[in-house]
């Protein structure tokens, strides 16, 4: 029998990080307009969202989605309390965040070296370097912008196939060594079983601490919210979704989205830990947001059954 | 930091029981003739699977797409190794089913007194006299026919919403001074989240240790698995699944079926459990289920998406 619950190492309060205007949009053909990101912005701020990822500063011509990165940065900056964040691939991206000041900026390494090279050019080594040379331009201007380097396909990789934990750990590792701020693990095309989290965040968090604060987890295979649980009880207080579960990564056929916000606040309310957001509005958004979105593919669930009978009076402990 | 792995507890070996062919079938308005469900049964027995909920004794016009359960009973007989089992509902389907020769009857007892009213027009404490009286029937008739019973809407229920933990206690309690062989944890409705699992099963193995044997989770709101992978921290090694994800219950209006044999295997070779199941096996007969049921609902996600790159080597250390 057991000594200890699975339950007590759960957090009491868990940041739901919205990705979807950055990693869900920029895998939709379907162009959104600018207005409608800035509304989904504001919608996601009136639900509750303090924490979101606006877009990206890579070049126009590679992701038209996300060319208006800068103006909604701005927008979203206007916001009282919303921490703004915005992909960064290198020194040139990291240089337009400094410029438009943004909180955050989130840097990819991939741990599979074919992903890292078909999505950044570059072997990971190289992009450590390069994440050393933001660090160090964030400095020498005295920035306050934070730098979360997300360490993707940790859990395998649709072209390498295997990544092994002794990698990925290596890499966090090198590039906290370059001073970075934070660092997360990716499963970016739905590889991960709760085991497999279980192990790889444990085995990071002896090197990384608290600096390991993100979870992102796509739903590809349906055991989305399972890792989730599993990142939880190693005390992970933080995990990217994806409005309406979109998305999906432009080197990985077949990935699905992230785990669908809405499926992630509802299985966080049921267990009683806090995330500030809005459930209802949550919904709401999302039905604006396949809207926008019509003939693209939408996931998740709890939009279409509806909540437990028992579940508004067990949020209320939240 | 952990002192204990989340992951040592994982049991090596997992039995999937199917119960498509009841729990599954029995609220789908096609009706699936007996050549097919022989045709199902066998193949999943290819598959690898031993052990399988074949049908329930109840009147034949109450569920007509059950009326054939003798005769597909005696089929799943004739397969060695095979443990097929039928729900029963009373004595008089306890009766069919001793003069059967059926290797285990389950027996379902809901936890919400509302549930059992319109399921089985008894209460709680009424159902369990009536488990006394069958285990004293079968005992009287000298039958090795195992007796399992089910507590349904453990985690709650759409007619009384909320479900007492210390009541689930109780009835557990109550059937096993009766005698019965084994006691299982049913979500019938899908409301359970994975701090839910984790905290009944505890409470539930402290009064029915190894007795304990099966969880039986309905994927409605999306966190089957989650809720699969709570309870296998816990021991649990035994899971119902339907394949194609199909069925629900008469009485839980929206509740789609119990997690998918196909993505529930899936996730337990992923993690390194053996199930002795044949993967690609239980896709094809996955589609032909989807097949004999084409217009109805069906479920499940590792169909579409296909197995990780690394899948193969993983599950083969299983």
């Amino acid at each position: 029998m057991q000594t200890r619950s699975f339950t007590e190492t759960l957090p009491r309060r868990v940041v739901v990080r919205e990705v979807g205007l950055r990693d869900g949009l920029q895998s939709v053909a379907t162009l959104v307009p600018t207005a409608a990101k800035l509304e989904w912005i504001r919608a996601a701020y009136e639900a509750g969202q303090r924490e979101i990822e606006v877009g990206s500063f890579v070049p126009a011509r590679l992701l038209p989605q996300l060319a208006d990165t800068a103006e909604v940065l701005a927008f979203a900056q206007t916001l009282p309390g919303l921490r703004a964040s915005v992909l960064v691939p290198n020194l040139k991206g990291a240089e337009r965040a400094l410029e438009a000041k943004a909180e955050m900026m989130l840097l990819p390494l991939s741990a599979s070296h074919a992903h890292s090279l078909a999505n950044l050019r570059k072997a990971p080594d190289d992009v450590v370097a390069e994440i050393g040379r933001i660090r160090a331009e964030r400095d020498a201007r005295g920035a306050r912008t934070q730098i979360e380097v997300g360490i993707s396909t940790a859990f395998g990789c649709t072209l390498q196939g295997r990544v092994e934990p002794e990698e990925v750990v290596r890499l966090v590792q090198a590039v906290l060594d370059t001073g970075v701020d934070a660092v997360s693990l990716a499963d970016t095309v739905g590889y991960a079983d709760p085991a497999m989290v279980s192990r790889l965040f444990e085995r990071v968090l002896r090197v990384a601490g608290d600096k390991l604060v993100c979870g992102h987890f796509h739903d590809t295979r349906g055991l989305g919210l399972a890792n989730v649980f599993a990142a939880l009880q190693l005390g992970i207080a933080r995990f990217d979704a994806c409005t309406a579960g979109i998305g999906g990564c432009p080197h990985a056929p077949g990935a699905s989205g992230n785990v669908a916000t809405e499926d992630l606040t509802y299985m966080l309310h049921s267990m009683g830990i806090a995330t500030g957001l809005d459930f209802e509005k949550l919904l709401a958004l999302r039905a604006r947001v396949a809207q926008w979105l019509a003939g693209e593919p939408t996931h998740g669930t709890i939009w279409k059954t509806g909540l437990p009978k028992t579940f508004a009076k067990e949020a209320a402990h939240a």
